[in-house]
């Protein structure tokens, strides 16, 4: 038996709004995303990451952060999420409580990493933590801790268990029960993730940790399985499989979210998700897009149609 | 600890000058084909399917089939192999014994797909196969017998394993002791390998599978830890992902070697293969295959070259 046999159900987390988007030059209309997002309300996913309260400065795409949860519906039954990489934008998630009910935490794992990305030591990005994880339990925000790089960093490689140990027990004392071990340059392998995930799920028994994966390297799929071995069922993806990492040339981004449906569906485990309906929205950012998009079912459709066999020879496969 | 950590050798065997070949519109010179199996047959990798002797005008680009045969440095420790889809093939192959140490017969496990692919009933594709095992023995051939659309058909879909069952019980009382399961159209998923290899793998102990898998619906590597933790070891793998199916338009191809070998090295599984060098091989098809390669590594690279760290922030990846 498939030790994932016992897998019945996975939650996933749809990030392709904000983790796509982030990597996409060309700025996405305001109504595009909130067209793209209300169409993702409405196929079955669970939870959805909206957008990223960052300074526009940083990230220009995402100048439109508040029009964009103001102008979304809220749909019944879905989880809608922002990122808040520090006070500031989490005090702009803030007026939206009726409208967002979880907000992410950016750390990375690695010192070289922590600073490329938010411009200060890991102990100074968790005292802020501190404060903003004291205020968003005050508002009843769900909150997600991310650790990216978890499972390899651009400047430092592979990360020891010890401080990926650090980094999580100290989430944990903060009050922090959900927490995304992510593959932020995709060079993770299904061992790497087993090993890892298993020691963080037997160490914090109290965390529901969830997988943040890039497809760079064509792992993905087989780090899911991997890290569904070892227990994890929570996932993130990106719609149309866009996203790609600024440390990454040419790499490609989020395992595409109906890529992992396909599979998850395929094995007999549920996600909730009408894979059509998440098809049609992926065939969408074809229209805005302009770029080749990374989603092996948009290129090769679900595989499920039966052809109509031919009568005699016509070509050689094998 | 993942089922996989027992396996500590994988056997891969090159397709890409078969089936990748096979699938290029464009005729690939003589030279290049021999350059392309030249440049592999110094990689590591211990087996090459160099060529299909195949009518050419079923499959024009394997016109020069002798000639391939005849021009390639035959590398010891390598072995060297020929696809033979019928008698007539098998007669070709036989003048090249000195050269060729392996053939490959082919078979479809569904009505419909064989007959599309060889004008004929399995049982008539069987028969002829019974006289090309007795002679190809005669001759100290290494017989591979497959089993195309093992996992999936276009025209039938999912293929019972009472089908499977029928056709190894066949190839074993020929006297075939290595079998491929073939994912030709890339509809599997680890949960459909894992229970089809872990049958075969019990039912035929004398018989040592080998997996086939097409990369269409981006599950190729998953389906590889499946196939591994069912209790196979044996892999083809096209460089540079070359490949595709008739039937599956848009389809990309076999899963591309460097991405299979990168995979299982960084799980610490031996190929015997120098990535580097193989990654090389790869490179060389851009300049003659005229579309776009579906090889993560050619796109992204291994992943193992640290960056500098930046004194400051940069960007944001999460």
């Amino acid at each position: 038996m498939l030790a994932t046999d016992k897998v019945k159900k996975v939650h996933l987390m749809e990030v392709g709004p904000r983790d796509g988007f982030q990597s996409e030059k060309q700025f996405v209309p305001t109504e595009t995303k909130i067209r793209v997002i209300n169409a993702l309300s409405r196929t079955g996913l669970p939870a959805i990451q909206v957008t990223s309260f960052v300074h526009p400065k940083a990230i220009p795409q995402f100048v439109d952060a508040e029009d964009v949860v103001a102008g979304i519906d809220i749909v019944p039954g879905v989880s809608y999420r922002a990122l808040v990489p520090n006070m500031r934008g989490l005090e702009r998630a803030r007026r939206f409580r009726d409208r967002i009910d979880g907000v992410s935490f950016m750390l990375s794992v690695t010192e070289s990493h922590n600073r490329a990305n938010g411009n200060r030591s890991i102990d100074q990005t968790l005292e802020e933590i501190a404060g903003m994880a004291r205020l968003a339990a005050e508002d009843g925000f769900t909150i997600y801790g991310s650790m990216i790089c978890a499972l390899g960093c651009p400047f430092e490689g592979q990360v020891g268990l010890d401080q990926l140990d650090r980094i999580a027990a100290r989430y944990v004392e903060l009050g922090v029960r959900k927490i995304s071990i992510a593959d932020t340059i995709g060079v993770a392998n299904p061992k790497l993730v087993h090993d890892v995930v298993s020691h963080m799920v037997a160490r914090y028994p109290e965390v529901a940790f969830n997988m943040h994966l890039h497809n760079t390297r064509d792992m993905a799929l087989a780090n899911t399985l991997a890290a569904l071995e070892a227990g994890v069922s929570r996932f993130d993806g990106g719609v149309a499989g866009l996203g790609g990492c600024p440390y990454a040339p040419g790499a490609t981004g989020n395992i595409a979210t109906e890529d992992m449906v396909n599979m998850l569906h395929g094995m007999g485990i549920e996600t909730g998700i009408d894979l059509d309906k998440l098809l049609d929205v992926a065939r969408v950012h074809k229209e805005f897009i302009p770029h080749a998009l990374d989603s092996a079912l948009l290129r090769a459709g679900r595989g499920n149609v039966l052809l109509p066999a031919p009568e005699r020879q016509q070509k050689v496969a094998s």
